[in-house]
């Protein structure tokens, strides 16, 4: 697969944007044969960013760009070459030069989907080598995606469908690709457009701003502008000098407001106008760069009703400073009697937009009912997601050369969730969102009506679902480095975003103590048994189970590894027995949500794993309290 | 000036990396006539990150390059015409096609140096439209790179100057750039190496890494190697096979250690005889694939002392969950004993490596006396800033076509000091900093061993220092789009970081609560009086002063601007009379640190300003606390 031509003139990433560890594991892959290995990983997170019980998945369409475009440069190879062993058979470096994705397939959730801890937003599946490569700019690529997208669908519910959102932190970000990311991705969870340039020219989102404060401050009001005459809206008539025409209005809007005429700083209303010859369609003020009452709003006023008589209308206000909620009271107040006194009924309603480190807590003051604020500015907060500046997603690999593959660890939580899986939302007849379940890809597909029993992440026992609808979560996205469908675009994307959020029910959807969302291991259809009855935890299993957290029970957890002996140290603390098992397959671990400590307190096994005995229907291991 | 040729392969920005209202006020400026006025911007921060008393600077380089590279492409020019009006005249995008920074002059302190609250970082002066639209990509590129320089010193800080730092957190980072921006930043704040690849391509950083859990999971210990020979050190005498020499080796260490031979996994082992075949001479063992007692430290023991016996020496050992610092204490006990054991000494210092979601504490955990951890990983949190996401730079209009220009505006902190500056640091006769001092760029220069009048930031009367050494701050570094000096590397960038922070007072340097650090503007020589005589404020200035904060007073702030009549509403609260005074240039103003709720209620003043009065001398204008 030749590197295509790139639409925003180059690749999203580099191949050498990784962790040098994937070139060290790659030379020890190739150095043992196995470059070649059919392996599959899995990119997912372990917890829903925020506190809240829902993400967002988007990067997709950056690391379709990527992966595409993958293809080590000759100074890549030669860089590489120079931090690897002095002695590297040659033969490793034209492996390297030889690499590309077209052998590498990807299954994704569709940019926009709700996302769930534990259900993957990629598997990513090819040769070992380089699959291992593409884990650092995968992850790259989607964890800030997800996480800045998820925290604008938040700010989004906290604002209601009805205030307008701008994205504008692009100088908070981490440095430029940051803050094409945030301002793209800030979009796609619900922002209405976004001040970043760069982000309306490579991927179409709306651009919006005006003036900031240099601006304003930059003009003493003894500049003579070169030509101050501008012509009427609709083309025909006079012009109007339209400095002079704003310092007639100002009279009229001083005597009004009860200020004095030198009040208003002449340097801002020269700014205003010059910002309206320039924008006489568009014009908005920046009320604060001195004094909003008694300076920045009958300048506005003068002018906006100066344009007004020439048939333009003023499109907004902006502040950037003090209790915006309550200035904004007053500002509309203030429009209102001008344009009962001035009979000008379009000016009650021109939009103030407002913005100043607006965060979760500001935002749910400003959409208040009863604000008059209509347009809400958003940098810092959405862009820096200060709440959580990370969404901790991983990479893992999944199964090797046909073997599922789990990584036990010292930590339960970040166990694996061995084998290739398949992904699924079950719906309920009125189209709410019951349940995300996983299962062995080689399963059958669970059908609509049909009862499941599922083991929900962190419950103590199973449960039974019976769907009305059943998606399949998971599409083939890149076939062997061929893209299988077109992919939507991204307000395509937005929009699906907004959908999925809306099936979600309010008690998921709350953003501080929601409703945990379910995820679960659909209850495998056991060959041996020919029939999906999995074992009852409180029924004994046919061996007991037991261990310690944090010590593989048997060789070393072998017991991940299907085909292969397990010794497993079973039984109550102080009394346990070695039971030797020989699984057919590991099916699928579980690990419970509360962390270990608060989990073994309370008692709750760490880590299930349920294993295929040929012949002898399932089995479940439990660590720490043995189920049996 | 050309582009010229960018060794990174495209510039670290690109012009439209801005927001949209850079480019509408453009046309604002444009239309106005006033494209080519001569502007003066700073870029600085207010406060300090983090709750600490320093920040370093840092993305000069990646300024110089972008500005230097500025140039807007016909691509560009048109997205821009799609988004401003359609009526728009196209000579203003013919000014726009011509626009380099040929005429851009960038004065900025060195990166690595120590930088303070409202110091400039940089002052950008040029034709106005320009400047204005280098506002965005200029904070993008400081902001961030401060940020993640300042926080990996701090880190720094915390772990002593024995331990090597790995930053490892490309994965966590905004996206492709902002990986790349931390990875170079948190070297030049003082890391040792990176892991990202990248880094250590464009930027010179060391990397570092070895290998993941995916590498060790993904043997079963079924493979075979192609070759498992493996030749001695120095090359003389016959091979070995590596796999088998270790199972030798396992048995006298399981042995050793009291485990069952079947206990450590044989799938860590295949990997680890893998990685070292790789790299015999940079072996390092990942222990917590499966348990570090029982199968990691084993497994890595049995490949080490099978590769000792050919004369190589194992690197190290990583971990990567669990308790940290009790592990690394139990390794480092049995590598003493094996080491024994088996006598081979260079065992016993083999450098226990650590990672996992490392923060401030558990890095300062991680660095108490006594701990065996030598090397530690830190990922999220170098590179997110999770204390503080951002550094809240911002790039304020001080001077216009030769006037001063201040914005006042609802928050008193958000005002700024007008005029252009020269800064400079005090340093005592034992090279201690004692404190920035900013003056208007056409004072002279305060001289080392010279009594000097400053008024510190926040602080309610002036005060007397006398520095021993009093260094210039700013350098040129652009020069009309002319680099002036070479810029310093990478490396030497580093290493003046760590000096500045040696010259800090321990005080200062203290993560928390430390000791503010002061800025003060130095008091300048007044050309009417002659002589170095400022006002005190407790002495009754030669007119009262008064206001309110919030409202500027007399005409909407044109105090602000040198030359323009001032109309005060001064005197008690409630008892103001109006003074109109005409100054002949507004010199500084200075915001008191504490936010302004909390100062009114202390009753210090919001704002002070002097101006200075031809024949009159200095008058001191207090806003809210009336000083007189």
């Amino acid at each position: 697969m030749a590197a295509e031509r790139d639409p925003e003139g180059r690749a999203a990433a580099r191949p050498l944007l990784t962790d040098l560890y994937q070139a060290t594991m790659a030379l020890g892959y190739w150095r043992a044969g196995r470059a070649r290995d059919a392996a599959e990983f899995e990119l997912f997170f372990r917890r829903c960013p925020f506190g809240g019980a829902f993400a967002l998945a988007a990067g997709l369409r950056d690391c379709v760009r990527f992966l595409r475009a993958f293809r080590l440069l000759d100074a890549d190879v030669q860089f590489l070459a120079s931090v690897l062993p002095p002695d590297t058979d040659p033969a490793f470096f034209e492996h390297l030069r030889a690499l590309d994705c077209s052998e590498v397939t990807v299954r994704a959730l569709p940019e926009g989907s709700l996302a769930f801890p534990g259900v993957p937003l990629l598997q990513v599946s090819g040769p070992l080598l380089v699959v291992q490569l593409l884990e650092t700019p995968l992850l790259c690529l989607v964890s800030y995606a997800s996480l800045v997208a998820t925290n604008a669908a938040r700010l989004r519910l906290i604002a209601g469908p009805e205030k307008r959102l701008l994205e504008m932190g692009l100088r908070r970000a981490q440095g430029p690709d940051g803050g094409l990311t945030a301002s793209t991705y800030s979009y796609l969870g619900g922002f209405d457009s976004s001040s970043n340039v760069l982000a309306g020219q490579l991927r179409g989102v709306p651009v919006a701003g005006t003036l900031a404060h240099s601006f304003v401050t930059s003009f003493s009001g003894s500049e003579l502008p070169p030509d101050p005459i501008l012509a009427p809206a609709a083309g025909e008539g006079p012009g109007v000098d339209l400095a002079a025409e704003a310092q007639v209005w100002l009279e009229r809007v001083c005597a009004h407001l009860g200020l004095g005429l030198q009040e208003p700083h002449p340097g801002e209303r020269a700014a205003f106008v010059a910002y309206a010859l320039a924008f006489p369609r568009a014009f908005q003020g920046l009320l604060d760069s001195y004094s909003v009452r008694r300076s920045g709003l009958p300048n506005f006023l003068a002018v906006s009703l100066a344009l007004g008589e020439l048939g333009y209308r003023a499109v907004g206000v902006r502040l950037d400073s003090g209790d915006l909620l309550q200035q904004a009271q007053e500002i509309r107040q203030v429009f209102r009697t001008v344009a009962a006194q001035f009979q000008v009924p379009w000016l009650e309603s021109v939009p103030i937009a407002v913005s100043n480190n607006i965060d979760e807590e500001a935002l749910a003051q400003l959409a208040q009912e009863g604000s008059e604020v209509n347009v809400i500015g958003i940098g810092t907060s959405v862009v820096t997601c200060p709440q959580q500046p990370s969404l901790g997603c991983v990479y893992k690999l999944v199964a090797v050369a046909g073997q599922p593959r789990m990584k036990l660890t010292e930590d339960p939580e970040k166990q694996t969730l061995p084998g290739s899986k398949a992904a699924f939302r079950l719906l309920g007849s009125d189209g709410s969102l019951l349940m995300d379940v996983l299962q062995l890809a080689e399963e059958p597909v669970p059908r609509a009506g049909q009862e499941l029993r599922v083991w929900p992440r962190g419950a103590q026992e199973p449960c039974t679902v019976r769907p009305a609808r059943v998606e399949p979560l998971l599409r083939l996205c890149l076939q062997q480095g061929q893209l299988c469908e077109p992919l939507p675009s991204l307000a395509e994307s937005r929009a699906l975003a907004q959908l999925s959020l809306s099936q979600l029910s309010p008690a998921h959807r709350r953003l501080r103590n929601p409703a945990q969302y379910q995820v679960g291991e659909c209850l495998p259809w056991c060959p041996a048994l020919g029939a999906p009855t999995p074992p009852h935890p409180r029924s004994p299993p046919l061996l007991p189970a037991g261990g310690a957290v944090g010590e593989a029970a048997g060789p070393g957890g072998q017991s991940a590894c299907g085909g292969v002996p397990l010794s497993l140290q079973a039984g109550l603390p102080g009394n346990k027995t070695s039971h030797l098992l020989t699984p057919q397959l590991v099916l699928l671990s579980c690990c419970c949500s509360p962390g270990p400590r608060a989990s073994r307190a309370a008692g709750v096994g760490n880590l299930s794993r349920r294993v295929c005995i040929p012949g002898k229907a399932q089995v479940l291991l439990g660590w720490e309290t043995a189920l049996h």
